[in-house]
């Protein structure tokens, strides 16, 4: 069962509420003798951080994370892990809870608060208690971990779609990514965006976003069909982020409008002696199990909920109410979605090289003698 | 650890080859004194069996399900469950392994060929073996019975679009969708894509779909946040199915465009004291929990990777080669992925309903007390 | 959740009743290119075969397994496991329900008839349904499996004490064990046990018996701290065998009376430079983690509890009965656990292998370098 | 997987060294809506944490817990669960590392380092580091959760053997364990035990224990056949708590000794319509599933590893060497066994509770209707 957990072998149980003492998380199954600093897992959480520019939630959070668990510290202040849980913690520091306490007993469009009221009976309702995306601080920290155990693999997120804008394919460039508060790498389509989304910030109002997330050095061999198919526990994966309500790999949707001529993946022999693919339609993803070719996954990302303009809704205690939504917000959550991604990819990709491990101990060897 | 199993209380576990002599499964953790008749298992296979019309495989496998324990039978032939596992058993009959003698040696671009090989080394090749899309009629074997675990909940799938061809939401009548080789429910987009595929499937060509799967009478509180969410887990489910490659719940990739004011579902107490949403921008999930709307997920299916034009490929031993997968094939395999979706909806809301039962015994009373 | 799945990575799922049409089960997450010949899973199925002596019961079951899945066949008619789920299956034969008809209303003392309709409000009564021992038919087919997966690992159990007839350990040979229908290593104390048992069977009586499974050539490594504890999965899965009452590692409860001194396993450096442990309390395991040493383990198992003496119970209507339970079963049934413990040790054992695997990769050095 | 996690419904997930930062744990799975306070948790602290008297270690712990999330508190300091995760958090204090510094190179026989570094090749030594019994400590604190979850039903555990030294079934008087520091029923029993220890301790050596664990009031039809039993998952429960050798249910190992006649619980309708059992052989389970009776358990702890009398053995570098534990330790961890023995049977109860609600609903009516 998994009410908190995700991964099979390396498994990141996560806790906490928005504005309770802490959040904080378990990672578990980490290999042992994984070197990494503090400083890197906290660099990470810097990237997803709120505050960060005026077109993120203002709420002021340093979001220190302390180790308490499953490491040893060396001489240089390098981690090494040890085979045992590694506890992550993070404690709250900003809780302005009166901003919330009109928000009570009105149920605010687009949140979590209904549902959990239906579901539970009750509910901490304190900046979304439990459903805050504020939980994702600690799935960037996993990340940061579970990027250690995958060397020669790169995972990389960008923001390609806010609203009608969209990045052009020619003007990628990855080194933008960190120069505009956006993950975006078309330094045209961030120009865009700054200015669309000051005037959105300044109505009140919000607007979707894509993020697509690229794994390059994947090894082939990872995913376990039928039922542990690596898109499929990537779907789950950013599925399960905040707002997230589409997920597809390679082609996605569009592959419903292509011939099986135009979506086929030819493939030649390179001079190498390895296998190249001539295009990437399928994502990097065959029979549910990787290719080598790069993964290439998106997410959609819906408008955050919280937005000035009245909205008609009902009270907990079955009234008819209207409500407006205070609190410090993001215009755009997908923003912050984007190192989000990057760590769910980096943290199912380590599950599944464990998983392959398991079952393969060496890879097989390439190609087959005859 | 889920290679074979999906579902955490409802489990399906599957196993068989395309072209071994049997493909089966195990239904475990089903509640006791579940009643039903084998008949409506096999009226569910029977939707989803190859060769029956001109546009899907003309494999004729007669796909007679057997139920070999976790049943008592009374005195009317009705099974009632008994709480213990429920096996399942499709003996295959049609096994013409000699027309895929031709593609041993060499990678059919788009299916999982070269992928099994990389990971495993070998592999059963005909029909391509684990890989083929056979193992679904165990999964809608499976949703017959999730189905009855599940009493006031409908669940129905539909075939939305087919290459570029749309259906026309005004023109959606369910009734339809039986009445036409495509599942399709709207009787003038089927015209079309009779026409359509005609012609692709004489070229020896094929073309992607999509398909909406859409669940009423879903009681509230269904999914558990964080890692166990209702949208997470269909993901998972849809993205599991053979060539599905994108996965959207309510608006779905819609939702990136539109603004906060735009997405919300605003709500209003009815007359029977009952809250009612104003619209489903959402799809029936809100957090990961189902909110009492109708559920509503799309899911992506590329076209058929076996056409008749030659591909460029290699083989496995490292050469360059061209191939033409001549087998007996789906120009559309969207079409048959039309009752497996329902079939993987059924057995998640059977397993969130099972999960939900568990943790929260019956339901809390809404409204609330003041 | 592990209704009747048990292991992590090395999983078994099992079905069937005992006289429904067929019991089976699915080995999931096996390694590929392991090989084995079908004659050898026969062959531990032959041993654990029911009508093998006048000791064990006289119902005739050939036991016939046959593999549905998951394996390729060689020119020789070995079998190569290709990583997919691979399915056992076993035909019931001789099921003479009308030996149950008397036993459908009242409890059997001891069994878990009274305990099934408890919980699931009906059951399947012949021959005691699932909760029959002839499940563990399928556990010996999968340990036979599992053991292919253990190269260099021997498995071996005997039966050490039936009533108070005890092996005198001075006397232990294990070319005995298949030389005696016990399978006791003590050639006199089996000659005592078939006069003892023969007495016992005529009047209709039974009698417990102790088993100990050893495993030697087990790595250093297997097992997880804290609660993937090899000895703790061990414990789970001697107990969950029909009729087992209680498991111990090592000295076991004996160690309840040793001093810190007494029990201390001294170690010294062997001339090959491996260390050496001076004796054996821990039985192979501290901390939850093989330590290289002979993993020896034993499991009480109760008396038969179908017995010709009345005794007295209820119905499952509520009324006062006598019963009197004329089936066909064993005057121990100790002795045919034998084999199901050594099945249990394989598969546990098979498990942790993946799992040291999957978390270790190679396994650490040692002796470590300074 | 479970490296770190118990339970499948209530789970529990733990980290933390003895002498790292902190120990701690996650609760997941807890239905809302229970209320507790925070003085219970920690008055079952209390009864586990050492420095109780001269009988256990000197180390000097307040133990105090901390609950991160997963409540919300009510005005009366009342805490109630929301059904999110609920995060225990206990600091450590009392850290004197430097009395492990002549232990980090040579093996304590019977402890777990020479395990963990073949295992993972490096370990944190310092007191046992993560297989130190301080981790039960959180056992107890989420056992005092778990106990809450299931109204109506009394766990209570005991020590009954130390050495040579037995309680007497007569003189058993639960108001007893409290009353002296070993959790011993019989006064009498608790007076030699007194006198035998302080001479084992004034020595330096140590000695085994036998704690039982009765649970009264459970319901029947907890368990899961055929891998979810709940005997099975007891066994695994107290064969993970640190230095346990053996478990058994009910008769256990002496059942081995018995005829069928002897081990029959016979039945008989009582004056409220309700069944008795005459006898409980079976310790409250038949087939893996409760009965209704009092469930009855025990399990052996072996001495204390770390004793004064120097002991044979080799480094970490693979050297003879010889060694003497000076740590503070207790001379008999039995003793300090009866909470957390406690603990691990309402944590499996709670497990199993949620379980038979989610197959089950409601339970089924008995007796049966013709």
């Amino acid at each position: 069962m998994s009410f908190n957990t995700f991964g099979q072998l390396f498994r990141v149980t996560t806790f906490g509420e928005s504005h309770g003492p802490a959040i904080g998380g378990v990672v578990d199954g980490c290999p042992p003798g994984i070197r990494f600093r503090l400083e890197e897992v906290q660099a990470a959480l810097d990237r997803r951080r709120p505050g960060q520019s005026r077109f993120t939630t203002q709420r002021r959070e340093p979001d220190q994370v302390k180790i308490l668990s499953g490491t040893i510290e060396g001489e240089s202040g390098e981690l090494t892990t040890t085979g045992t849980p590694i506890a992550l913690l993070i404690e709250n520091v900003d809780q302005r809870s009166k901003d919330y306490s009109a928000i009570s007993e009105s149920y605010r469009p687009g949140h979590a608060d209904y549902a959990y009221d239906r579901k539970y009976g009750l509910r901490d309702h304190r900046g979304g208690g439990r459903s805050s995306a504020r939980e994702t601080a600690i799935r960037v920290a996993a990340g940061a971990i579970a990027a250690k155990v995958l060397p020669g693999i790169t995972v990389r997120a960008a923001l390609v779609q806010m609203g009608e804008l969209f990045v052009e394919r020619g003007r990628w460039n990855w080194g933008e990514v960190d120069r505009n508060p956006f993950f975006c790498p078309d330094a045209d389509a961030a120009q865009q965006m700054a200015e669309y989304l000051d005037g959105l910030r300044k109505s009140g109002s919000s607007v979707g976003a894509v993020i697509e997330v690229v794994a390059e050095g994947v090894p082939p061999g990872l995913g376990a069909p039928i039922y542990g198919k690596l898109d499929a526990d990537l779907a789950a994966a950013f599925m399960s982020i905040n707002a997230v309500k589409g997920v597809e790999i390679g082609e996605g949707f569009a592959s419903a409008t292509l011939t099986g001529e135009a979506n086929a993946d030819e493939m030649r022999m390179g001079n190498d002696g390895q296998p190249l693919f001539l295009s990437n339609h399928a994502g990097g993803i065959l029979g549910g199990i990787s290719t080598g070719q790069a993964i290439v996954a998106r997410f959609a990302v819906k408008p955050t909920s919280s937005i000035l303009t009245p909205r008609r809704t009902v009270t907990r205690y079955g009234e008819d109410a209207e409500i407006v939504t205070k609190g410090r917000h993001d215009p755009c959550v997908g923003i912050r979605a984007v190192p989000v991604g990057e760590a769910m990819m980096a943290c199912v990709l380590a599950d599944h090289a464990l998983r392959a491990r398991a079952q393969l101990g060496t890879p097989p060897q390439w190609p087959l003698p005859r």
